[in-house]
């Protein structure tokens, strides 16, 4: 498996249908970002605007975006620029000094969480925040040992990079890492009792090997494990297992967070739990830059008395005024509810297709996060997925791949996303599955 | 030492004179955002707006700032926030997509660095920047060990943590880590050869542990080392030194960078020579959370064909659109001229305070980077330090503390500052050592 094809959908150099000003880009690109950088499509999307679900090609075209959960609110939307765009031209500095903007925040941000967790902490990206948790962890349980699931992603620095198998096998998992399979949700009401042994186990071989567990942290919606939100409840006895060892439970909410799921804001509760600490990210800020940690005052209590946390952007005035007006939208217009609703309708529509289409396996859903398995004879089917993929884009869908096989359609469109989105999603799908069977 | 007393002008609960507003928030911010987060001096400052290189608190008082080096080219400076609006109102996505604004940006930064250096990757912060030229370093050289000088800050990643000494004894450094005296401007003609010495040891003690030496990394003005721009060149032998042990040396501009040394954009150019990474992070996008790495090809091959980098919102189209007014302002009101001059006349203005105070020791500048010594009997004194930092914010200067024995006055004022804002803070300078002495 080369580097490229360990991430679905990326884009090879050489395949693909450019015009010769994209192909200018990607040369631009390659020369001045270099070789880390991936491209989506096989044949790259040349974006300029954005709107609500609507994305726009430099060509004009509209691409109903079904895939990009950072605009959670909708692409560009007029009153979180406008925050934005206020704070900014006001007061823009840090959390040295004192300020409203950010208490306001915190504190409304704080009531959405069960009382225990009680304290907030900023950053300005997921993998910030994940990393800052691994630390706090470390020196509240005196461990290291980290578990995660199997083809986990929980950010980019070093350290969590170190506990994100998905980015593949050419990024080294940290030597104190142990990796889990994901809940398996065909395995029903045992799901829970079958994933805390895998938990266990890894407890156990971190010991055999003298670490001791720091974390156990897990997407509550395991999105790149494939989208598993089912049976409810299936984490209790894993975060069970892992107090039982000392270690702490992160529960990473950058993709289920602020309402994707429909049952409320966070993912973590549909299985009843109270984590010990929860990372924020992607749609916080809807798009800018904003990220942080909602967690128990005992873990931090020793990190804070030893040491000091300061986040040069994160927290800013601007960064406050900005998420506050996601929160302003989440809840003016409804979008909890809408997840939920539009979600089921959704999730309906893709049901009656795979009534009709034997290349869907199994459909997953929690409100607007969708997961649809494609298969050729019931056996996970990445170059199928990623036909359909490639095809939606053309069709002006767009949409990505996950899962451990690569084999999972991810739904995961704006929250703003309604009845008539979902109805043009579903014909499209439709006519694509058409036109590949 | 306490954590609060190893960070210079912390505020300590139960001191200062807060008005009962400000209490209020304090009581707020210590229940909201818990134990680790610090406010600034014995009374702290409750800022409401901010102008050029002006700052309001909530009483309306205005207080020159002479600290804050992130609204690099002034306090919400109209042409950046517009850029930023604009943008955002119009697309706002990721790298994954095409899109001419971080090729624009790109193109236009690293034509400002020597050729050598022709990709740039992006962050969100200075801390995300230097985690990454770490992994990249690791992947490269095929070692861990880390140089840094005894009171560095490179930022707060568990990874940028555990080499950053500055945050204090209760932040662990990494095993692989080892610090070296900062170049001393005492010894002249010889501070470049001590320093390589320094690191030498380093890297002979990292191979006696059996780790091989991955980077070098020095902020190029020493800023949490007390200021050291001088004598101009006395890098060159470290550089040689970690070369020659296989390493990769790394150019920490978070605070040098943009051309805040006046003389040119980047604080490396002085020493002649040309870093295989360069980190950049606060002033980029002069508020809004934009950072990066500008580096050698050859470094991120390997790293690059192996594995893949994405941050959700490094480089966004939001991000290159703000640090592109960020540059368009340098350029158009001739900030590293006014640096170079303006720094110059401020560091005179010191100087002439000089003869009058036997307070006033060393000072080292750089453009409107100044470090100024505060000293008793020729010696280091803290104490002084600290009561004229919080002298000053009584009298309307912002202002603080840093170097290793938390004694050199850190001034370091957006570059829109002018002769009459140089001619204010000397002014109220002189009375405050005249009320002090």
């Amino acid at each position: 498996m080369t580097a490229r094809e360990a991430m679905p959908n990326a884009y090879v150099a050489g395949k693909g249908n450019l015009s010769d000003e994209d192909a200018t880009l990607v040369a631009r690109r390659d020369r001045a970002l270099g070789p880390a950088y991936r491209l989506f499509y096989e044949t790259p999307v040349h974006l300029v605007r954005g709107e609500g679900v609507w994305l726009y090609d430099s060509a004009g075209k509209a691409y109903l975006d079904t895939y990009n959960n950072v605009a959670s609110v909708g692409h560009c939307h007029p009153r979180v620029v406008a925050a934005m765009a206020s704070q900014a031209a006001t007061f823009a500095s840090h959390t040295r000094y004192l300020h409203e903007a950010i208490l306001d925040y915190s504190e409304r941000l704080l009531v959405t969480f069960p009382s225990a967790l009680s304290h907030m902490m900023f950053t300005c990206t997921g993998s910030e925040a994940n990393d800052l948790a691994l630390r706090i962890a470390r020196e509240h349980t005196g461990g290291t040992g980290v578990i995660v699931t199997e083809n986990a992603y929980h950010g980019v620095t070093l350290a969590v990079s170190g506990f994100s198998p998905s980015l593949g096998p050419g990024v080294p998992l940290g030597a104190h890492v142990r990796t889990v399979p994901a809940p398996d949700p065909e395995l029903g009401d045992r799901a829970g009792e079958v994933f805390a042994a895998g938990v266990q186990a890894a407890i156990d071989d971190l010991r055999r090997h003298g670490i001791r567990p720091a974390v156990l942290i897990v997407d509550t919606v395991f999105s790149s494990d494939g989208v598993i939100p089912d049976p409810a409840g299936f984490l209790a006895p894993a975060v069970a297992a892992i107090r039982a060892a000392g270690g702490l439970f992160i529960a990473d909410e950058v993709q289920p967070g602020f309402g994707r799921t429909g049952a409320g804001m966070w993912g973590f509760s549909r299985h009843g739990i109270v984590p010990d600490m929860v990372s924020l990210g992607k749609p916080m800020g809807n798009g800018y830059p904003v990220a942080g940690l909602v967690l128990r005052p005992e873990p931090v209590e020793r990190f804070g008395a030893k040491g000091r946390y300061f986040n040069t952007f994160g927290g800013n005035a601007v960064a406050a005024a900005t998420a506050s007006a996601v929160l302003d939208v989440i809840e003016d217009e409804g979008l909890i509810g809408n997840a939920k609703v539009t979600g089921a309708y959704l999730a309906d529509g893709l049901r009656a297709l795979a009534g009709r289409f034997d290349a869907i396996g199994s459909i997953r859903a929690a409100g607007l996060f969708i997961g649809v398995d494609i298969v050729a004879a019931d056996q996970p089917d990445a170059r199928r997925t990623h036909r359909i993929v490639n095809a939606l884009r053309e069709a002006g869908v767009l949409i990505s791949a996950t899962g451990r096989n690569a084999n999972t359609l991810k739904i995961r469109p704006p929250l703003v996303f309604g009845r008539d989105h979902a109805d043009i999603f579903v014909d499209r799908l439709d006519g694509v599955l058409r036109a590949l069977a």
